[in-house]
């Protein structure tokens, strides 16, 4: 599986607490969430300061980074500050630094894999990198982006995910690229524009999976408290897709139960729920499968009549 | 079961259409939705304006109209106009008319029904309605609030729900009530105040149903169109006690499968997505048990993994 996106550090504030930088990034926390599933290869760019221990500690989990370039200049950085209830966030800093020219590259060893996910960046680049992948050996291609791209890159954007077969957004982004208020309308919209298979995330209130002619809800994880949400989406991303990787899921050739993909997507909420309960990646550094497997059947037992 | 609360008139504009006057009232919506699973036995007052179709609508459903008081004046009306994408909705009139000296008695009749569902008014109406009921007899009690009773009566309602085996509020009341932002915290809270058993309405995004040691959460139906949200949260508690009193169940005598409760969280999001389907009571009009029953299956089809 192949992650392509953003590794940075970022400074962020919430009522539990206050880190001026720490690792961060979306491609940071896919690959940490996929990681528990299978072994993603990154594709990212970091400057001359990214430290040795968030290498080591990416190595650790056992994540390829031969795709991770490193170049002279200083690593993506953002800041951000959360509301009281932390449904909102005001960004204080973007500085894009290196990655302002972040021109992706794949490795050779990183062409023939089967899986393709695409982080929130420009359209352009998410359409370039899948051009480079072996396309007889893909599986299951898909990604992410954001409302920037959706307003002011439409036609890229459109370009880019007519040939995905999954797209993974928020509900604000889904009402946006679809036009639509109400969901049902939206999503069929949304898969009238290439990918067969759509996630819209709510945040607190789960996600709800279109596939084929059915559709599948979860509710959100509730956490005692909630230390900081940066990165649970994109840990939502890793686990839903780390979880299609490492069953070896065969979308393209259309082998896929719909069930699979049910429990792709509560592996998915597993992992946005864990990400929460720490600053950053910090509760990775000692999650267990065992601990992700213990929540999957909490998901059963507090959603099942 | 006996079910006390307004009787009133409507005006309700959404982006659908607007209607000047139609039935309402939250004793009519739980009374309406109940009557699906039970014969409810409704306690309200009206004015001499009070039409006998709606009259006849209310009979036709079986409901106990002896505790449905009709005196000299003008019955209850309230007018509102939602917002474009219905989350929120604006209050143009209230006028309480014979509604503001409702002193409601309950008939002899009434008196030993083992189910009682006490609608959203003045909390010491509340308490003094439950005083009238042979407590020996009574088997599950519980009902609904609003923002003004908890900042305004306080005192007084936590005396009144101290004596319920139930309450049935939205996220937004649970918060305010629990002083807590995080639900887990709030229903802890909460359910220490009395009510043992807690209903958390969030509108959209579905409900979550504490019980015992355990909580369920179920997501919210997804309509094509939602014509008028008017008196969902009030069939929602009308089909979860309907259900709970069709069924018998006796929670005061502590011999109710957790899984009871659930299917009763299930049928009161079924009737609450009927609901706004049409403007005001309209679905009621037409609805079919069968038609409750296969929602009830879609739920589970499309919660299941």
């Amino acid at each position: 599986m192949v992650v392509v996106g953003s590794v940075a550090y970022d400074g962020v504030e919430t009522p539990h607490g206050k880190v001026d930088r720490m690792l961060g990034g979306a491609c940071t926390y896919i690959a940490l969430s996929a990681s528990f599933f299978t072994q993603p290869k990154i594709v990212a760019v970091v400057g001359d300061d990214f430290a040795q221990e968030d290498y080591d500690l990416l190595a650790s989990r056992g994540i390829d980074l031969a795709g991770l370039e490193r170049v002279p200049g200083k690593t993506f950085f953002w800041a951000g500050v959360y509301s009281q209830d932390m449904n909102d966030r005001e960004t204080l800093t973007t500085d894009l630094n290196v990655f302002a020219t972040f021109d992706p590259k794949l490795p050779e060893s990183y062409k023939t894999a089967p899986y393709l996910l695409l982080g929130n960046i420009q359209p352009t680049l998410q359409k370039a990198v899948k051009a480079q992948m072996n396309s007889s050996g893909l599986r299951f291609v898909g990604g992410d982006t954001m409302n920037y791209w959706i307003a002011d890159h439409r036609a890229d954007l459109l370009k880019t995910i007519a040939e995905w077969d999954f797209l993974l957004i928020n509900d604000s982004e889904a009402r946006m690229l679809s036009g639509e208020n109400n969901l049902r309308k939206a999503a069929a919209k949304i898969t009238s524009m290439g990918p067969s298979t759509l996630v819209i995330k709510r945040g607190e209130h789960g996600a709800i999976l279109w596939h084929g002619d059915t559709h599948f809800m979860v509710p959100g994880y509730l956490l005692d408290d909630v230390f900081d949400p940066t990165g649970a989406g994109d840990c939502f991303a890793g686990g839903f897709m780390g979880y299609v990787a490492g069953q070896g899921l065969d979308l393209r050739g259309g082998k896929v139960e719909a069930s699979e993909l049910r429990r792709a997507v509560i592996y998915g909420s597993v992992m946005g729920s864990f990400c929460c309960e720490r600053f950053g990646v910090d509760r990775f550094r000692t999650l267990t499968r065992r601990e992700i497997d213990g929540r999957f059947e909490e998901f059963k037992a507090f959603t099942s009549f």
